[in-house]
């Protein structure tokens, strides 16, 4: 199902095509992330425009709500929605463990309280790969345990036991027609415990592999070393997948160190805070140097946002809260996203990303403030 | 620029076609409000789509944020919201008078205190004239006093008269190329003076007229008979503007009495609170009842939403609070709305006007607590 189609030879960056059961996604590629059912403030036609090819739908949160029976009723998430392409829901073992208000820790799965209402749920390897086969994903992710990046090493060592053993359990599972199941790496900063994990895991065949335990609250350069450390145990021939990262310039550098996959909240949320992503780095279009400036968001870019408004009028529809303005920098700031990884292909195919590489991190300036993200707001 | 294709045979209803600077608006017609520059989770494109000809700016708000200075720096309003159809703007007087915080009537106009932070204001007719000048709207609407709808006699003629006088000065002002100027009828519920104010401003020439002082907290029955003493008063050969009105049932109403134009915050307002408009009457999308329908909001309706989500879709959005559910109950009431106009014109044309009026009515169930919108929330 993912085909190879090139590897840089500067880089250990990879031009690849998986084939799902809703499409075909060129990588390496940004997934929108629609937490809820949707991508927060955006329709699908707004995503397709935007180039998106599959967007994320999270287990646990769709679980709480509308509910598996709603789920179940309305033939899945992908009619439920109305996005006709692939969907990778993860297992919604990430948001139990940070989320969820009471935990309790079973022979086969977790039982905790919705965060909302303190409704109980049980989510075993079992459980989250029937909810999966509800939702109807065209990838399922497996459930693992996310030990705390800073752990003791017996506390990572338990963790990445369980996420073996679950994966195991996930593996056996019935699946909707077609699903697609990712196993999930674990093991924080620990480089042989990272490989035990990515052996085991390669040792049963998944139709990918995730790194998982990375934008957990680590530093870039833990979390950059994490990918390191894992990368080379992972099957060259399949999918690589990092879980919940990053900033433009962190997805280039990833890239290059051999991921295809990526998802990020980050697009959505920070444009609802006021903040566009550019080539040059972020813009915060509530500041006053946007009051006049009649100019697009970024000069060049052909989003919606940038052909139709300017930064003056975004700027007031920030100050007087209406939701365009929302929207219309979560459409700049996701087309961004799916930009930067079109002309990353675009480079891999060319032989030219290493120098694309080295210019992009020459001129985009990192907001510091941008790394933690899903620390700072596990509730997306 | 006013051509009346046909009036009626059985009540007052009149086909016709206003012709403005930035296009032909086809009466009667209804106009989404964009209060603050942007009507409000829309889009242009959305707009278009769902049928919008013309759309309203308001003066007062535009003048508070984002302020004149840079409404003349982006060209005006048409290019600042990158709308290119046609814009009526109101005077500003109507939220002056419900929204400002310290009012002071001098000869020449109001002082005021902006609701917001208290930045000194004054508008008079010439004020008045110039920021719509400014904005570029294709239709202006004059300054008037509207005085309450059980204000005394005395208050009541004061208004008129005042409102006669501004109307003169309002008349000589300097104007955007090809704009349009509406006189204001006003005189609450009394007969004379409404047709006092209407003769008076009748024979100013003006290229339009509204009914104002209607949608300001007076019960059903006595805003439609402020209509009917009004409407055989104004120019039968100029576009008849009703302003702040109605609900659907009410607006075919309104057409039955001679009126071609409308404008209410009611669509968008009632979305945002979880409410559907339909032909039967209103649809609570929050309910219970909705929470395994996958039908859409209204069954036939070829609006975006509809054709895309269903409202057990829309149910869930609203429940876990995601944008999108404002957007899309936005986008079908406003499609309902100029849905409805669009009917009702054919109707006219082919003369089953008043078949289509008892019909409607029959069907309509209308929510009582849908008539003092104006006066609920005066912010908008």
């Amino acid at each position: 199902m993912f085909e190879l189609l090139k590897t840089d030879t500067d880089t250990k960056a990879r031009l690849g095509r998986l084939h799902t059961a809703h499409g075909v996604i060129e990588t390496p590629i940004f997934m929108p992330v629609g937490t809820q059912g949707t991508v927060k403030t955006m329709d699908p036609r707004e995503l397709r425009e935007a180039g998106a090819q599959i967007i994320l739908g999270n287990t646990y949160h769709l679980c709480v709500r509308p509910g598996m029976e709603i789920m179940q009723h309305a033939g899945g998430l992908h009619k439920f929605m109305s996005w006709p392409g692939p969907i990778l829901t993860d297992s919604g073992g990430y948001q139990v463990f940070s989320l969820a208000k009471i935990r309790k820790m079973k022979p086969h799965g977790v039982e905790f309280r919705s965060h909302l209402d303190g409704t109980p749920f049980f989510l075993g390897p079992k459980e989250a790969m029937e909810i999966q086969r509800i939702l109807g994903s065209d990838i399922a992710m497996v459930l693992d345990e996310c030990p705390p990046h800073d752990g003791t090493q017996k506390a990572v060592r338990d963790a990445v036991e369980r996420t073996i053993r679950w994966a195991a359990l996930c593996r056996e599972q019935p699946r909707a027609p077609g699903q697609l199941v990712f196993g999930i790496i674990q093991g924080a900063g620990h480089a042989h415990m990272r490989e035990h994990c990515a052996k085991a895991l390669a040792a049963m065949n998944f139709d990918g592999y995730a790194i998982g335990g990375v934008s957990v609250g680590e530093s870039e350069p833990e979390m950059m070393r994490a990918v390191e450390i894992t990368e080379p145990h992972m099957p060259p021939h399949l999918a690589r997948y990092a879980m919940g990262l990053g900033t433009p310039a962190q997805l280039v550098e990833l890239v290059a160190r051999g991921v295809d996959m990526f998802d990020c909240v980050l697009p959505t949320r920070i444009a609802r805070n006021g903040a566009a992503f550019t080539r040059n780095g972020t813009v915060n279009i509530k500041a006053a140097y946007c009051k006049k400036d009649l100019g697009p968001i970024e000069e060049g870019c052909d989003c919606f946002a940038c052909k139709n408004f300017s930064r003056a009028y975004l700027r007031h529809l920030f100050n007087v809260e209406e939701i365009l303005a929302l929207r219309m920098l979560s459409v700049h700031n996701v087309h961004c996203y799916l930009k930067l990884m079109q002309d990353v292909r675009q480079h891999i195919a060319q032989g030219t990303f290493g120098a694309f590489r080295q210019e992009f991190a020459a001129r985009y300036v990192p907001s510091k403030n941008l790394l933690c993200y899903r620390k700072q707001a596990p509730a997306e």
